[in-house]
């Protein structure tokens, strides 16, 4: 998969736009049962259902609720779907969210067409100057949608029957050879500028000095990652920063998340697809952060900060997977979150986590764009994040 | 309601009598939805799909795996259902099996009769010699028909929308004069005896001596534990126990569970059928043995223990609330357990917990039998659990 | 040791009992450093030093508080050394005991040697008026004289350093053969009648009704414990009560608290006179219920009630290790607690916990009485805690 | 007080460099009983005799234990009083050092003077080749004399008694007006360079981009910060970071740490000096990082980057609070850890935490430099940490 170029906009003016977004999350989900969509395996993921309610709930609020003339679907829905905007009031704790066996999946789906039908109206009526804030809404869902598959993934695999997602497996990769990338350092601009949408945590661009380096050609493959394991990668506390050892001594990791012991030696994976043969070509997925800094200092490598891995990005193929950077998450200079209630959409969690660039097999299309910055907490494992080495030069 | 006779062997034979145990269990569940089904909200509880398989899966184990010919509907059921049955090999954690969204219910509903419809050749072929672990089967699904009224509750009150299960709410009960009733004391017959069925830790019948004392003719009210409520009940260490105490601040007991706090000053309750006004007349319900025995002692009273209570049993109704005893759940003298894989059936239990007598409107018929002896552990609040009152004479 | 007689009025008076029993606490600790007698290493247990100021605010608060003219030695110290009077006010958390590294281990002895010298003026002026509760008083410094050796023992075990309390080691017992008491059974009185001192927990002398039973003539010794240790005992889950195999694998209990592994595989324990060879004649201690009741399983045995114990206690010695009882710690029919402030002293305790019977090494003289409950939870390991065995005659 | 310069290397040679430093330690020390110095208050702090210990340690395992003819003086502190170095072994628990009872103090002090005599002898050998691990033995001594005042503090709060830890109380700040210096921004020069020591983190030295910003001429005063908590500053999530604002309603922060409330509405803290009226004009101090960034943002401005503050720091005083920055602590770029064991030192700490500049009353002289990185997790409040605020220009 090759770099994506930044369309946010596409085609067909924007009820077009509202509808392909909105019918995608419909099919990501639809051969999911209600008991699927309603399940939460650990705090941090979210039951199906509570996506696609919420991404809805996102639009009422944010643009329907203030229309006049609009009749809110359900109340209660405000408090139940909220997922964390304080000004927005009090809300259903995020651990319970899987309690919510009512409103049952065929009444989210009624929630998702009232509320479509509601903004159809609104986009042929006001387009123009909701376009900003419908726009936001559709990037949110498209989020989701990526949320949708890391977190069934998750619930899929905390049963022992270990079910598949979908029968499609993808194709086994090829061996790719891992070339090295020089840059020269330097000033370099980091962040989004123009007319495309961008989340505000991409913004303002801004100057940075970058000393030279080089950058791997592809990320780290499932072989690889082999080699690490088998070379004590995981009993070896020297790799590792210090929470990370810890973590993993506490949690007893052996090998990334999702990966299978088996019997006979030859190593299975657990994929959307139900339990597969680990593909060595493939990039390695799963990893934390602490997983793939320890590879890092393993290989004798490091990982990229988002400057290196952003300067560099157009010398590589990326959004396979997630890539781990050595930068944590912190605001750039001059950094505006969006008004009004979104101001809560990204700035608040700005602190203890690392960033993530790329995007992976997952993410909707248009979200592979070189200036996203992804970001999670040092030990998240169950997204599709990977690793990319780096070097001084 | 009142005492109900020891029927465990119902009229019209073994196919009957399992037939209409089975289709109760249906019929408890009939409204609920795949989702209602899959939910656990506690480690303690089950879901509903799971009490429905589990009680299938205690047949399959116990009669028809044995039986040549039998084709087990799926192998993999043997770890997904076993409670914990040590004897019977590995099996799915407790507290996951929330996250049991496969099997779906169409599934398990399968199961059930691919069960059944062996059950009922077996019955026809080898009835008499089934019968005993037939009788067992058909009680612990009884057990597990209480268990899913009690879940169910639990779970849709973790539900903001306080989701009724049955529309029908009980009657108001009217006022009933408490009377105390007097028992001589002396040397008592504890336990079952006899043809019918019995669980193995009312046995053996053996003789006990008691002191004389008197009991309450009725449980305590709901208008008389807001008494205590009123009178600092919650707020006062003296009426409670060591551990009772610790745990009621811990958690920050005001009230039994289920208790809505009403902004207007008037109570309402939530109840199977939804948030109801809080009836003064009937019986107090999910209350922990810590909160009635702190009621017992504020009321200048105590709690019977279970011997007492048995000794005196026909002098009283019983059957709305299981009532909380004074007596820790310790084998009686020369107990011995079920023999085979259900030895584990109550045995391995025998500590830690406290006995209950009597039997609630979530009881099957033909539990509600003076010598049954139910058991939680003290701070347990969730099952239909209330208090009779005695003193010394 | 034999058996010892009920005597807890010593000659001499009250004035030399008192000094007896006190200077035996300073016996007990005279030999740790201030550092030792700070340190709490887990919440059950407490600071040596917390033990020494807590008994002296006992008679302080009891006794003295409330006699004209006594000057209270310090008034912060109702707060600290209160350990669970709520009738007597707020006091420290008990898990927080070993933050006091202030008042110093000085500062205690003074404040003991305040309040003695206080009490020797009361007991000269009003000995037969306070004589029942300055008796009270004794009776809890003693108890806390044996957790004054638990609970350092406890601490020391925390060191890597296995620092011993002592440099005397026990003798090593001589093999004794293990014989079986009969008792036929039948009504028996239970419970402490008379005019030598007794806790209200042992009153009062009722009647219970007993089947015949054989009790062993002597606890289960260390090589005993081997045996079961070697069969797998602590592997195979049908031995165990359900809470004690969980406990067992949550903890990774292997053996004993206490025991070592030794590379060699022969055996040491850590005494407190360090770590020292098993002696395998011995009576096994440290062993929880849990852990008792797993081997009377495994030996086809039982444990004895606390009624069978009592009832069959002139039959064999007793004093070795307390003996954990298959009986819950339940009120005797019509307990009645101590009056006034006393009254927390033992019955708000009475429901999660098991008795023991008979008394250990670390038991002062005259606590070690037939009548004598003894009470702990069933995973509690710290104490001087054996096992005797019983079976049906 | 004002900046104060890079002087790490004092006059008078090596010997009498390490006499004075080691001496410091005992002179924080010497009035605290043995019983202050064992105490461990929370798993983040650590006993000051652990503290004395380790120190010793540290001079013992990386300098003398490779010399010739140097006799460890007890082989079993290599376990107790390493760290977290893992390349030298394994170690004792952090969480357990309070459990240290033995060593006793008396033995920590002939540990010291054990080692200081032969350090005095290889300095006076081999001074030169020394001076590198020396030198870093004598700053990371240091860091630790600060750690002494913290932990000691924390202790001592703990103890209802408040105990001071010293009589002389600081003497009441004069108001100082808040002024903003103002940086042209553009490319400056971070980290250390030189023949004065510095941590492996203060390097290298590398060219940052900086915008025009301001900055405050002092900390944020304790009367500022009640102007943010009378305006409601700890109930209003509009000004806190998410993880920040879970974490104060989960701890029931109202105040920074150390603020006593008092009855009639005045302010008095908990200082080393036991507890004093708050001086309005004093920097604010013990805040975490989250409560740092929340008065900011009330206050209509931002924390400063690290790259800021020190591109700033001639331009104000420092030294009296350590000051959150809003910068993560990631490493330099080319950042290479010291070599041999010492590499642990902080390289693998370099995730998770922010980074504080300046200093405080409690850090050593010399510590207080413009290049020093202290860094604590964003929730740490018992280090003497303080505000001082930025804006765009």
């Amino acid at each position: 998969m090759s770099a994506i170029p930044d369309i946010a906009r596409p085609s067909g003016g924007l009820r077009e736009h509202y509808r392909r977004v909105r019918e995608r999350s419909l099919a990501l989900t639809g051969e999911l049962s209600p008991e699927d969509c309603a399940i939460q395996s650990m705090p941090d993921a979210s039951p199906v259902k509570w996506h696609l309610a919420h991404t809805t709930w996102f639009f009422e609020t944010m643009i329907l609720a203030s229309r006049p003339g609009y009749h809110v679907f359900d109340p209660r829905f405000a408090y139940l779907f909220n997922s964390y905007y304080e000004a927005l009031g009090p809300r259903h704790p995020r651990p319970q969210r899987g309690m919510l066996t009512r409103p049952s999946l065929d009444e989210v789906m009624a929630y998702r067409a009232h509320v479509d039908a509601a903004m159809e109206k609104a986009i042929a009526a006001d387009g123009e100057a909701l376009q900003q804030t419908l726009i936001l809404g559709l990037h949110h869902e498209e989020q989701h949608q990526e949320l949708i598959l890391t977190d069934i993934k998750h619930a899929f695999f905390a049963n022992p029957l270990l079910p598949a997602y979908s029968r499609d497996a993808s194709p086994s990769a090829g061996a790719t050879e891992l070339a090295w990338r020089g840059h020269p350092g330097g000033l370099v601009e980091i962040g989004h500028q123009g007319a495309h949408f961008a989340f505000d945590n991409e913004t303002p661009r801004h100057v940075v000095m970058l000393r030279p380096f080089r950058i791997a050609s592809r990320p780290v493959s499932n072989g690889e990652y082999l080699e690490f394991i088998a070379d004590g990668g995981f009993r070896r506390p020297e790799f590792w920063l210090s929470d990370g050892w810890a973590k993993a001594q506490a949690e007893g990791w052996e090998a990334p998340l999702y990966w299978l012991s088996d019997n006979d030696g030859s190593r299975s994976v657990f994929t959307l697809s139900g339990a597969r043969a680990l593909d060595r070509h493939a990039p390695v997925e799963h990893v934390s952060f602490f997983e793939a800094a320890a590879f890092a200092a393993w290989a004798g490598k490091r990982l990229p900060t988002e400057f290196e891995w952003e300067a560099a990005s157009r010398d590589f193929a990326f959004g396979q997977v997630w890539e781990w950077t050595r930068s944590s998450y912190d605001p750039y200079p001059g950094f505006k979150p969006f008004s009004g209630a979104a101001a809560e959409y990204n700035g608040k969690f700005m602190v203890g986590q690392l960033v993530l660039r790329g995007g992976s097999i997952a993410s909707p299309p248009g979200h592979v764009r070189s200036t996203y910055r992804n970001f999670f907490p040092a030990s998240a494992r169950w997204q599709f994040s990977g690793i990319r080495l780096a070097e001084d030069a």
